[in-house]
């Protein structure tokens, strides 16, 4: 573990996660990160002191994505100040870069809180899920899977490795327009 | 309007709650707001200078409520930095309040970006819908009717204001409680 003062959770997978990738400038993401760090494999798209961004290794659709603090806050409400500030910047960033990396322009962001609302791991996270234009095929109601329920399909680890290293370097990107710019539009440059 | 510099979109009915509705401090919020001065009516839940919340006309669950930028963003990645960071601040603010104020415990974040993630109103924002513990009932497949579809329920007024006038109190109580505090652990003192 990189920051003992981090606090964890035996057995939380989201934790496991953050203990072991130590957080980069998303500035200057390395180009490849080893996923089999932990098992299973993690593809880590952020990596900050107080949050990571990984794929879901059970996607709703290319490029669904999980964003939470490091240290493990089960609900939204356990979440620090500053820990909520950050969840709202990057899943701003995060967004954008799926959109460019995916080329799907349409996204949900869910945030589960406790059993009956179909939180599944009990450590607080946003999802990002691309949905792609599926009403043409009629199917609708099957896309509309989501808490955790409905089809899923397991990760590729070859394609989901090229994926994260291209959202990486697509949050680099929104991040170096947002620094140039004045805050806003990133979406006028996807 | 009380703020010409705020760009709004004719027929946006969010664009219309947040120029009818000045910014208040939230610490110190109005006992009453008159909800006739918006058509369909509007109970406010929260209103800064940069954002507004509002009770959903056509709630999922009782407490369902929608968290937006005044101006009038499309999406998501159309807001500002400070928007994003704000909005992270108060989805986890109006969490702890609107569990407070109804004691479910239990809720979804959800914010949908385009047709095909089934937005409705094309003006971002957030729900935040409180989930009572329905697996009792059998009835959870009906329970997670999301994203404009499904068993909806048209706001009863003089319930709603009073909701509306008990979230305001508790927005001002948690944010009274995280001024004092380190700024988490809020959830311990719902």
């Amino acid at each position: 573990m990189f920051d003992p003062s981090t606090p964890s959770t035996e057995g939380c997978p989201f934790c496991t996660i953050a203990s072991t990738h130590k957080p980069y400038d998303p500035l200057s993401p390395p180009p490849s990160i080893d996923p089999d760090i932990t098992s299973p494999s993690s593809f880590i798209v952020l990596s900050t002191p107080l949050l990571v961004a990984f794929l879901d290794i059970m996607p709703l659709s290319k490029g669904h994505l999980l964003l939470c603090p490091r240290a493990h806050r089960p609900k939204l409400t356990d979440t620090s100040r500053q820990e909520a500030l950050e969840l709202g910047f990057h899943v701003r960033i995060l967004s954008a870069a799926v959109a460019r990396a995916t080329g799907v322009e349409d996204w949900n962001v869910v945030q589960n809180n406790g059993a009956a609302a179909a939180q599944v791991v009990p450590h607080m996270h946003y999802h990002v899920i691309p949905r792609p234009e599926i009403r043409a095929s009629g199917k609708l109601s099957e896309s509309f899977t989501m808490f955790g329920r409905g089809q899923r399909e397991e990760l590729d680890d070859d394609e989901a490795a090229a994926l994260a290293a291209n959202i990486r370097f697509e949050v680099a990107r929104v991040l170096a327009q947002e620094r140039e710019g004045e805050g806003r539009e990133i979406r006028g440059k996807l």
